[in-house]
């Protein structure tokens, strides 16, 4: 498979490596963004990543990746905030969850840690939402 | 399908949006991160996704979301940087890109766009990369 082919022929699988457990359950309750009132919620790591969690400590900052599981993957252009009064943007230029491929990016604070589970906040994803990776916020100069 | 047995059962494919084109050809030659002297790069969206770039302006600030295909996806500890003098780490608090879902988070700047190719700089990943979601930087209390 050259190079230059791999984008049309190319396909991959995701694995969960964890799921959110939150209040919120709907995505029409659930704020924009992190900032504007999210609930607290659990981070819950499957058993089998568990290992992956290794020296992580309470007041972490990471950046939770999610699969945004109740989005539509047919969207290219929206007016931001759902406001008609906003223009049609491309969707690269927005965080709305419909999109090719509905990736969200949560920057939140490890709060507590039981076992496999971080208490994380805040987050705007709802409950049952897969979580595909987590990494660590860079400061500066700071490369792990 | 119950939201508690969500995680287990799911299984989703990945469209990629575009690939990264650059002069690095291998992860031996690629930087750990895109600050340490990574070379510029073009990000070539697909045509069928180039509407999603609508607004896109030269000087943005994105973050690229890359599926880093060369990486191993069974390891969850690392020693961080490859150097045998750090300790056993979760790939979860690393930017290693092996972990069981390889993404790549790239912050760059858009320093010129030809239809649907994107200039961007500086990026560390390899030539080839497949592309899965570009998003804007947001900035204090921006939001769209």
């Amino acid at each position: 498979m050259s190079a230059r082919k791999t984008p049309a022929r190319w396909l991959a699988r995701l694995r969960p490596v964890g799921v959110i457990r939150s209040i919120l359950k709907s995505r029409k309750n659930a704020p924009r963004q992190g900032t504007e009132g999210a609930p607290d919620a659990w981070l819950e790591v499957l058993p089998w990543a568990a290992k992956g969690l290794h020296r992580m400590t309470v007041g972490d900052e990471i950046i939770v990746i999610t699969w945004l599981h109740r989005a539509r993957r047919n969207v290219l252009r929206v007016r931001p905030r759902s406001d008609p009064r906003n223009p049609l943007t491309g969707v690269f230029l927005t965080r709305s969850p419909d999109r090719p491929n509905p990736l969200g990016l949560h920057p939140v604070v490890v709060r507590a840690i039981q076992g496999n589970r971080l208490h994380i906040e805040p987050i705007d994803a709802i409950d049952g939402t897969p979580v595909l990776d987590i990494k660590p916020v860079l400061k500066d100069r700071q490369v792990r």
